[in-house]
């Protein structure tokens, strides 16, 4: 099976895999452990942040974001294809009370300083005050899109001129600073907070990272043991992970796979993609074979991705995907196609 | 001063305050009170339901129909200016943990069938279901646009075939049964719960009425209870609610007077209005004034409403306000105007 | 039928129907009612506050306090027994997301100062901190206590050494006051807010006032919006509880007709009462007796009262029960004790 | 340094430092990591539920139960002094909207038939009803007591009569089996489902066990995706978790350790133990020695444990101190009494 599903699925390296049975532990809880220490102050450094906190996962370094920028009753402004709103279960509003003022930012992504300014709500005795804008990038609902250093820094400054802070998922922010080919501080400078994940493109298996300035990563830590964040010889998972900060550059290899996947698909009748920024391919196909059919055809075919509707599909490559294995692919995409016309 | 800040300001007719002094009471905590009583009996008549619940405000009204209709964790398809998302301080995600998804409406104020498909959410181990559709009649923030037979029913049979209840806030459903002649059923039968407002312009002191399935009220009685909206010798504000039933008819007046109004407002040098379809006039400013300035320069000329931005405002006819009292009030603003420009 | 379940059954005098009919009546969601506005200067006043807000009920005042007082995720330190966590829906937890440490404080009603302090939490990594101490003042469930100036104060002051604010829940505190001869502030001083209830013996239909500091009192009156209890012309319930203010002294009628009514009910074979200090009679009925029975038994011979469990009840005097209603009472009690015997 | 401070300290063996290195692991997002599900399926077994879920900690594991378990708005009766209460950031109202009626356990740790039926309400119009009741075993703040079978199943049998599942924080039940000398099931089987911890006692690096019914364990799901436990290639740590399973029998040592260290403690003037029923020892320190002196007195000497309050300290035996070092510790304890005296 050549599984295009996520970037979420790649497999630790055998590197990854002595570092965790190598790894000096302590207790985490206690701030004990020193390969969380380490890994949380190299990833401080690679995003230009204070200091830095290792999540399970980047659905909890969100949401433990979005709870320690706000207070409850307050409004959030953000794309209404976000994946903080989309995919997270609805914790925007569960865990933290607050309320999503959604805008379509369309295949920009972001939202631009004008969407800025007329979502914001000033507190009155009727409104909720706007506490946080939320961004992302890549945007992974909207197909990978790289946002550029621009309309990064044009949607935070709207928000920081209007005395909002600006929170960034940025789970795949490296596809983003590769694909731009600008440093990864260029991207996550403008905002506040950053979170990104090291168990997607980076091949950690486990964990994300949270970034801020100190008063604030301290105050995340609290609302992290309440999410019941907290880990004990973390070391395990967190000395892996800082061998995922060296798989940063290569990522350009799965953006190349990525334009060799989207392509070849493209060629496919009935198929049709977009070149992608980075490493997601968004589908769409024709209106005669529903996206469930062809997804359950590829599987049979020994392809793995899955469907977002009825005409349309998301495939993902990542370091576990070898040029060769996309071409392929590609070939049993077409046969199962085929085999769905028959 | 020539008060059209809003229908909520009018004052109790010598009817409905001789019904306060004259009112059978009993504590409605315990369901004793016979005014209160009547007056659920005859409001869940009125809109075509089995029960109401009289409560102490449009947005509790609204709060507690949305938290008896949902789980937390659930979202909510609603139109972005819509009043529970705007004006109720957050309370869908603070009170309920509910995500709102809001859609734009635009100008006909309550969503497709379209747009209630695209919006709704299958719950799944990632993503918050939908568990409500709220739309509003008459749509305040939009103008008090009346919205019609066909387009409450397209949105609610949209919702229906997916599962998905639906949360009528008419406040002001009575300006737009009058605005549009059908009986107010009509509008609110498509629901499966209405609130609406007594102390808007049917001219009731205080309170509100949520009406629904017998069984839903029964738990929206629990939800008040908890939301602190239990009054005891309630018939004192129920029993004039009882006479503002009589005011619907008489809604007719305000929507000619607030034709009236626009069509007076709009031949103001630097202000543009549309004709309103119930009581309330969405009035523009041009670029050289700020709405600001003109309110201010207005209320020394006697005529008080409120600025929505920089360069809108809003104005309410209601029934404390005469059709020669609307003519005086165009003369003021004109006044108030050049005073302005000079 | 002699209705002794509440004090909330007491209906409106004519003084306070002519005064609801009268009322002068303004938005008071625009702070526009002069009738409220002078109600909450009154009221104010009389509990030695700054700052004073109307409210639809006692849980509403309660609720809107705590709230205002905490932050999600704080504890409150609270007798078990206490209204606000027993009767109140639950709404500490629900609408304020904080945790209550509930300290048993038995007879006594309020804790001591070395129960404050075993139960206060400094705030930790993993420790919620305390946020409030709550004290009731007279104690509905442990029998209408008045609790004394020295109690209440230690237990504030003990608070208040440790940094926590103290909200008292006074729904009472005027029967407190007078069944102790000591003016309402010395019992309301201690604490930084009070809430009181001008619908419960004082006879009013409806309403609660909540008096604080100025600042506490504007944070209050937006959470009261978002609780759904900001009402629109409410001067005309606000004017009749002007006049409750004036039936603070007249409260020792209804604590002699409780002590009446405690000796009566004593004298009869098989029930027990301790002298009240106010106006709430707790009742023990004997093994060979279930309290419902007993209950049922009274309302056939014309006397309505609430059990509480299988051996108890609670019965309360109030402005509408003479003293001849009272012996009459406790005759019919008995022979109702008398039909369930034979 | 000897650190005593809690059994959460206890490193990863060297088996399973390479069983991390060599996990079979897949995407456990999608349930594709074979590690996980082994450790599920074993866990399951090993305390007689259906299904189990590996969640990051046991305050998750906890949590993510509690809030299965129960609706926003009921009550969770528990000891006043549960891990669930006071150690877990306020979560339970924070996280679920549950009020926790607490009660008094004393040295018995888990509730009476009676006190579950004393603190159990039923839900009404004014009352929150109990929707869960919390045991612990051992019970970690009442010193390691390990509650009998007899005990736990009293407790749990009041619940379920009244229609009350449990939920056991068993964080440490095997120190209670082993303690008792019975089969873990014999303790978890009263109870609806069981949460145990991986990282105390048992040694292993990272994670917890929630264990249940099969629809529970399939919302629990939900809920730990939302609260952000979701993990990818777990199995990293999943596979550890496996060999601590079998560290069951060796807690016997811990228990004897711990039995030897506070004999020895009890033996320094002005110290004084009681004979530890598990691995944990609640030392008292006498008025004229502040416990936080004593303990920074004693870390100076290398032996490491925490203060309770001024006059109680908390230590833990654990498989990362032999009986050598137990003895050890004694002496600079000693050590460290003495210097602080002279």
């Amino acid at each position: 099976m050549i599984d295009l599903r996520s970037d979420t699925v790649t497999k630790p390296s055998q590197a990854m895999r002595d570092a965790a049975r190598d790894a000096e532990v302590g207790d985490d809880v206690y701030g004990d452990d020193p390969s969380v220490n380490e890994l949380e102050r190299r990833a401080a450094d690679l995003v230009g942040k204070e200091k830095a906190l290792f999540v399970p996962s980047g659905t909890m370094g969100n949401q433990v974001a979005i709870r320690t920028h706000t207070e409850r009753g307050q409004e959030l402004v953000v794309d209404e294809q976000a994946h903080v709103v989309k995919w997270e279960v609805g914790g925007v509003a569960d865990l933290s009370g607050v309320q999503a003022r959604m805008v379509d930012c369309g295949p920009r992504a972001v939202p631009t300083a004008a969407q800025v300014e007329a979502a914001h709500v000033e507190e009155s005795l009727h409104r909720p005050g706007t506490g946080l804008l939320c961004v992302e990038n890549t945007h992974n609902s909207r197909g990978g899109v790289a946002v550029g250093v621009d309309e990064i820094a044009e949607a935070c400054e709207a928000a920081h001129d209007l005395g909002v802070p600006v929170h960034l998922d940025g789970a795949r922010v490296f596809n983003a600073s590769v694909a731009l080919g600008v440093a990864p501080e260029e991207l996550t400078g403008p905002a506040d907070t950053v979170n990104f994940c090291l168990s997607k493109g980076l091949g950690a298996p486990v964990g994300s990272i949270l970034a801020g300035p100190e008063g604030f990563v301290e105050r995340a830590r609290r609302v992290r043991k309440l999410f019941g964040g907290g880990m004990r010889q973390a070391g395990i998972v967190a000395a892996p992970g800082l061998l995922a900060l060296e798989n940063v550059d290569r990522l350009a290899e799965d953006h190349a796979n990525a334009r060799t996947l989207a392509a070849g698909l493209d060629d496919i009748a009935g198929l049709s993609t977009r070149e992608p920024d980075t490493n997601i391919v968004m589908l769409s196909v024709e209106a005669d074979v529903h996206a469930d059919d062809l997804v359950a055809a590829c599987e049979e075919h020994g392809v793995a991705f899955g469907a977002r509707d009825a005409s349309s599909a998301r495939l993902c490559t990542h370091l576990d995907v070898s040029r060769a294995e996309v071409r392929e692919a590609v070939d049993r995409v077409a046969a199962a196609v085929g085999s769905l016309r028959a």
